[in-house]
């Protein structure tokens, strides 16, 4: 199933518009690129609503705000609810300012996700609106946090109707009714800038190209981003390369992942809370 | 001939004044140093005139476009036009919106470009003003098409006074009278982002440094980036690494390439149409 | 000494606030994580004031500036005065337009640096208000010269009372009392881009983790880059490879650097002038 699902990003080639971040921007549109989709980044408000509405899905992106770029965000958005194109929030740092909180508070109130991911900190902020972590990158967690973090995200995708993913050291992915536990991925990974971002941008490509499958798109990503990280850092230790490697490697894996082909088996699970 | 004007670069060391988009920005910068050029990247419309001054070549890139880079670069482009500097277009993705299409059209009216690049779609676009993809990297097209694609470019550079390059499989260089094949590059380098970018950046290196031999600065620039992607493929083959490799190797060979050494020769023709 | 400093960045991993340009946002970010830093870039005068005021540093690089960004600039160095927060000052092409040198004016006036880093061109400007480069990346500079410029730096940090760092074939830092001389690096460093912002971007993250010693801190940064770069550069002849793998392995060489295993020692000397 998986392998269909990435097949299918290499056969429609889907056509991503991204609002986002200077900081990430080349690596997502590389790794949108590397699984087989079509990436355009793309801003200002005069040109956002036309690229959307020829898009296969629209990514957003919380990172280096600022008001002209959120009016833009608004604006496709509610373009690509018009038009039924799936449309993907990454809330950046969402727990770093008041003004991020605001702009994520109105763009959930004016535009329906199909899926929203973040790390714990940030989802736990957007659920809770209240600051959990003022670091970005925080994906340590305890055990026993985890569960909370299921109930939570579970909460949030029913109270949102969006798929949830929270993404760290083990990431969960939520539907109101289904939830996931992938167990891939590498410490490594959070040791370069915008991995989260690039999560982000693969769950576009994948939900573009399998528009009727969202859950599974999102769950195929998920492991495609964790698997390749493993991969990458297999590599890197062979090489005994540093983070600069690590960086490429990955985005090398993403391009070279095929999902017939992974030894060991997916490690992943179906999630049932006794209740 | 090329490798005269491939050293000039480095004996001139010619400052490329970029007004470009966030995405490829980066890479752009490093081909140019990569070549021996010194890039600066400046889009504020209180410093553009008097940067694009002290340049020797002025690269205008649509990517990310809005209205405050659109004026910057309208300034700037008139400068060099008043100057006599070289000034070099890169129409990124302007068939993806009409916002796209009307600050192209105004800049052709309204500014003198020495060399024009983009893909088949873009440049028909800019020649018809009719949209021809979507997609910003369709490269792939049919034999009989070439042919057609040389008349549009010939025409077109008769129209505007430009050096037209259209690359893809096969790159077509037209003036207005004598016309171009380039058969070298390599599928791989569309697998990443900014390709078309860093081209038009090592375009502008070659005219900034060659100002006297536009025509053939162009020609020596793409067979620059030809030649750099069948090699960087070749060492991609070799360490089977995948597109995050083959983004560095592609800027691996443009800053090693030297035109003396190149095996098997340079495979281009001056193309003739009966007529 | 050192390698205290260096391993307290990875302890408190601060959380460094950058206001940068969007050429060499990426590769600061990467730096900032591959020292054992935090980074978060954000830029908009809604949020910047709350951001520097949870960061341990605030970098600002005059790269791409504009005057939006330039308030912003304004408003978080200040915040950062008021808390105590170190700031850095990177001057980038200052002396490229008279736009950038009102600018800096500004900021030096309005707020108090605790560091300021440059090449040789950029704070000769910065102390002289005049041009005395258009090249952003000029490093060669005769051996008298180098006198002349300690002499510059001490006076420069006395005037303003910030560190001043030259960096170039030698690097040069000055507190008002104190002048260190560094002569690690290679010549290809500055074949990439970004290398001097990642540098200040390093400085950032040795300040805001040893927010008491800033002067060790600082020498300790920019021996840090220096020894990469050197590491870079002998790792880069084994693989032949060219500027875009020198890129790579010098991110790489940031992240690996363990200072109690540097191979020959230190190299760098107090200096004292003869008075």
């Amino acid at each position: 199933m998986f392998k269909q699902i990435a097949s299918k990003v290499h056969e429609v080639r889907p056509l991503i518009h991204c609002i986002t971040n200077y900081v990430s921007a080349n690596d997502c549109a590389n790794v949108l690129l590397a699984c087989g989709a079509s990436p355009i980044m793309a801003d200002d408000v005069h040109e956002v609503e036309e690229i959307t509405a020829s898009a296969q899905a629209l990514v957003l992106n919380l990172g280096t705000p600022n008001e002209s770029k959120f009016i833009s965000m608004l604006k496709a958005g509610q373009k690509a609810n018009n038009l039924g194109i799936p449309v993907i929030f990454d809330p950046v740092g969402i727990g770093a300012s008041q003004f991020r909180k605001d702009l994520a508070k109105t763009l959930l109130k004016e535009v329906s996700f199909s899926v929203i991911r973040g790390n714990a900190s940030e989802i736990t902020t957007l659920a809770t609106w209240q600051n959990h972590s003022s670091c970005i990158d925080t994906n340590a967690l305890k055990r026993s946090s985890y569960d909370m973090l299921i109930e939570l995200a579970k909460n949030l995708s029913e109270k949102l109707g969006s798929i949830i993913v929270i993404s760290g050291e083990e990431d969960i992915i939520s539907s109101p009714h289904i939830t996931y536990r992938v167990f891939h991925g590498h410490p490594a990974m959070s040791t370069i800038t915008g991995t989260g971002c690039m999560l982000t941008s693969l769950i576009g490509a994948y939900c573009g190209a399998n528009p009727t499958q969202l859950l599974q798109a999102t769950l195929a990503a998920t492991l495609a981003m964790g698997l390749s990280g493993e991969q990458a850092y297999s590599k890197l230790c062979q090489i005994q390369g540093g983070t600069g490697s690590m960086h490429i490697l990955l985005i090398d894996a993403i391009s070279l992942l095929d999902f017939s082909k992974v030894e060991g088996g997916l490690n992943y699970e179906l999630y049932e809370k006794l209740s």
